[in-house]
């Protein structure tokens, strides 16, 4: 299984609106891939390590597919789709990573 | 639901070995934080967005808490147990996000 983690910087000009993320975005995401998709969480930022620091992202979505290629082939043909929503709720590039999950 | 995300930069100089920190760390986190500790989640790091480019992280735990109190009073009496562990298996200094679970 991979996770596909898409990492949205926090900072003090950047923007990121949960309620669109969670009732619009992630609704178009399981549409637009399908079944290839096995499973999603999204997660908020609080804080860093240390007491009263800011998060490194304020906010951070995982998607869950059985490969890499599973992930290509299913995001490919939505890739435009899905990026071009991106401005209705961030103004910050997100920083992606593929992950193998271990555990 | 409160997720800490303990993340491994990657690098050139980087070492991270993943078959301690599954086989032992891991096992200690478990251990010391009892009954506080909801879920343990641990990837490692493939790719970045554009084929080819490295991740950002060379390897990610998460740990979940019913709440951020809970980490805390969890965490505390075995810090200097848990982070004592971290050079054997790694000399790169994690980054710590602590996040609200929202899906």
């Amino acid at each position: 299984m991979i996770k596909v983690s898409v990492m949205y910087p926090a900072g003090a000009d950047s923007r990121f609106d949960m309620d669109y993320y969670l009732g619009t975005h992630i609704p178009l995401v399981r549409r637009t891939l399908g079944a290839a998709l096995k499973g999603v969480a999204v997660e908020q930022g609080l804080g860093g390590g240390e007491p009263g620091s800011p998060p490194t992202y304020a906010a951070v979505g995982h998607l869950l597919f059985d490969s890499v290629e599973a992930f290509q082939e299913a995001f490919a043909p939505h890739a435009g789709t899905i990026t071009g929503d991106v401005p209705n709720y961030t103004n910050v590039e997100p920083t992606l990573q593929i992950s193998e999950v271990k555990l």
